[in-house]
């Protein structure tokens, strides 16, 4: 996993932060399979995270617009990937959708 | 470290996406005096921040709007912060700065 190259704004990040319960049951393998399906969907820019040692994670989706972050959100196998987050993965998450004005990196003089 | 607890939208995210250069070099010391700083500004709403054991970490800090977003990127300890993060502690990263517009967790049925 590495920085994502995306365009110039806007463009949408979905912000998905979590907190893991306990074991890995199957979280590893889906979160690896959510990648790869996401990056087959109309609009996707990028996505970056990271999990800290302590339980919580970050994961930033960027899409070329809302429509697109929307329709993700809705296919089907990650459909199911969400409810089985709720119900076994997560102890708790919070995601939002956010437009992005401005970016920038590194300017060395 | 856990999930922000932020009202409801719209408020503005940043999202600091970095790769960290070898060592320490001060690093940890600078993070943590810079989480109590951002605490202290006006308009600030929360943080949230997680780091690979792969070297990549995200943090996103939460503000009222854009121009509290703006005024904590200039406060003085800050800029010397981000001045040594460019010379030493990052190989790279990337800023965004959003507008959230949508927020929801868990929705157990």
């Amino acid at each position: 996993m590495s920085i994502a190259s995306t365009p110039e704004p806007p463009y949408t990040a979905v912000v998905f932060t979590s907190l893991r319960t306990e074991g890995d049951q199957g979280y590893a393998r889906m979160a690896e399979r959510m990648d790869l399906l996401a990056q087959e969907q109309p609009g996707y820019l990028g996505i970056e995270a990271a999990r800290d040692a302590g339980g919580l994670g970050i994961t930033v989706s960027y899409w070329v617009d809302d429509a697109a972050a929307a329709a993700w959100k809705q296919v089907a196998e990650h459909l199911v990937a969400q409810e089985r987050g709720r119900d076994v993965w997560y102890a708790d998450y919070r995601v939002r959708v956010a437009t992005v004005t401005r970016a920038y990196g590194p300017t060395r003089s």
